[in-house]
């Protein structure tokens, strides 16, 4: 008798499809043009040197670790005191955030799945619509999704908060139902809109109201322009509401160094008035053993004065690599959202199916986008193509798509 | 109406409770000793520098970052294919590992958490009494355990499975019922035992006739001398069977640089015939992002035949380490078990408490230990010394345990 296990029956994931879908095209795509030089504006990945500075910082501590002064093992599950003192102080300046609620992680999607088992199965989630998969992905995984419901490409039992240009890409929170938990990602991806003040406090107005805990994913706040919040806590209480995901990834170009962290205020409570932080310090303890040592190290060397003017330089860079893109689409009489406080720029194609808007621009121009269905069903008719790449990229396919897209 | 949690209830954790005991225990006798010089045998955590030629490749990856050469961002969630195909051919040598089985991690107790994510809280586990304590705190978390029975200091819904010098620490399989899961610790943390060929042999086929899947953990195979197997599939047929977690931690001294490897083999199938691989994989991709780049790079160099020499030497000398403990305890008149395949010693004092064992050794000779009963009621009597350690801290306990303590 082989075992039987609980999650064979959830194999059938749309996102998995979507993923492989997108490499499976760009194969026969290759295939059929093997000398096209194909550009990816597809997957969002750094490619930019990570300052001199906080690599240096990383290469000393690793050199160090063959010295009996400079090695050690084990550090705090939680991290590195310096470092929680630095993203507390640092990245959080002006907001009442302790360097005890800091928790350092090896990235913000790693974190959220720690979430999820500190949630269990038995929550109720709300994410916007389109948004980050990683959220849904993992919720499917935790058993809290419910069936997938074809017809609308929904799965039952999430709730999905429509955000597009209609609304200023903020649900109507008045015919929201209440969710035990609701998923917030600003700025968003894949639509690249940061949330404005007042829409983050009637967000925080609406979950203190529902008892609804906000998992408010901030990993693209450094790209902010326009003054919106970098983070939940600047709202009036959201300390009592909000738990705050963040990333080291695209601010330092650590998505292959792996740090991020997770903000859990002291005031977030259970309804047995247990406070949140005692939970996730637990499943912290115990399903995860503290982020790389080296990584760390260098995230801290990042939030020093000069290492932290000298990533913004770089997040300056792919901000400029953004406008490149919007320019582009927008010359072609397209309506193109976000770039501006994020890396992603996501492009409306009124009427078309995002997959066959894909295909169109792979076909005519052999660039790599992303469609929007991929980031649910409120995606389609739109692409996500990313800021984040080499600058004669972004002007090579500034180019293509200007003279051979239209 | 706030909300309310899942996890709130389980928050009295004995191991929880556990661990800040002895951090407890010791912060008051250095109140009453302010003076004593504390060593600590305590927690198993790696002293000795990292090679020169592991901290080296590190260093110089990291220094790399900051060029347009030498950068890179996301890598595979599953690992570098260097790294995978290593792991492969050198720690599974001649034995049919494909480097698409391993999927890097950070760390062992990582993957068991991502592990205890697949199996869902559904399933029936087992584990050796005493154990390692995550798999039972996962195990806990996930929802699998059950009330915790003050009685008997087990969860109701986990399997106990006895390991003592009554049954050559390994479990009677005759007596012990059907379980989903098994976690099978070799060399077993706390008892320092590897179990032997003919043991797992025993062990394979018991979870074949039961289709049972074994998640073994053999974080500790490098330190095995008696020519016990240091991988499950040294035996026939496991790869049906089993799941093997591992860990770069102990044997190359990457407590603090986080590195690990679990081993999925394709043979092995849900009772739906799909393999368990596909939705490790896919909780790899959710879960994870993938282990630190430049952990990677040093795992890489710690497998290359110089750099492995080179690690293996440092675990050589923390086997002598074990022999300096293993000798003052039988010295003593004191049974001594393990420290010849792993780097713990695991001391019976007959009749005695565990707890009252740990408070007559660190009042009489400062220095700390774990009482065995944090391992599970099977460590009752019994407490755990790690050879983890700087070798004039261990001369000086020897010394001080010979002279003070008996």
């Amino acid at each position: 008798m082989p075992f039987s296990g609980s999650l064979a029956v959830d194999l059938v994931d749309p996102k998995i499809l979507h993923g492989s879908q997108i490499s499976m095209c760009e194969l026969e795509h290759m295939k059929k043009y093997p000398n096209a030089k194909v550009i990816s504006l597809g997957i969002g990945n750094t490619t930019e040197p990570i300052p001199d500075i906080v690599a240096s910082s990383m290469a000393d501590y690793a050199r160090a670790l063959s010295t009996p002064e400079g090695y050690s093992g084990y550090g705090d599950e939680q991290g590195n005191k310096a470092l929680r003192k630095a993203i507390a102080e640092t990245l959080y300046r002006g907001l009442p955030i302790k360097d005890t609620e800091v928790f350092v992680s090896d990235g913000a999607q790693c974190d959220i799945s720690r979430l999820q088992i500190l949630l269990g199965s038995d929550v109720s989630i709300a994410v916007q619509d389109p948004s980050f998969p990683a959220y849904i992905d993992s919720s499917v995984i935790i058993g809290q999704a419910g069936d997938f419901q074809e017809a609308v490409e929904k799965y039952q039992n999430i709730e999905y908060m429509e955000c597009g240009p209609q609304n200023n890409f903020f649900p109507d929170l008045s015919s929201t139902p209440r969710t035990d938990i609701i998923f917030f990602c600003s700025p968003n991806n894949p639509t690249g809109q940061a949330a404005s003040r007042q829409q983050l406090e009637n967000l925080v107005k609406f979950a203190s109201e529902n008892g609804s805990i906000i998992v408010y994913d901030s990993a693209y706040a450094a790209f902010i322009t326009d003054g919106s919040p970098r983070s939940i806590y600047e709202i009036p209480g959201a300390r009592k509401v909000a738990i705050e995901v963040s990333s080291f990834s695209k601010v330092a170009g650590f998505t292959g160094v792996r740090l991020g962290w997770t903000i859990v205020p002291e005031e977030l409570l259970f309804s047995n008035g247990i406070p949140v932080i005692n939970d996730f310090n637990r499943i912290v303890c115990t399903c995860f053993n503290g982020a790389s040592s080296v990584a760390q190290v260098g995230g801290l060397a990042s939030l020093s004065s000069q290492g932290f003017k000298a990533v913004l330089s770089v997040v300056d860079y792919y901000k400029e690599n953004a406008k490149i893109l919007v320019d582009t689409f927008t010359s072609l009489g397209l309506k193109a959202y976000g770039g501006v406080n994020a890396p992603y720029v996501w492009v409306h194609f009124p009427g078309s199916s995002s997959w066959d808007v894909f295909s169109d621009i792979l076909e005519k121009t052999h660039i790599i986008t992303v469609p929007g269905s991929g980031f649910g069903p409120g995606g389609e008719e739109y692409i996500r193509v990313t800021a984040l790449g080499h600058r004669d990229s972004m002007l090579e396919a500034s180019t293509r798509l200007r003279t051979l897209f239209p």
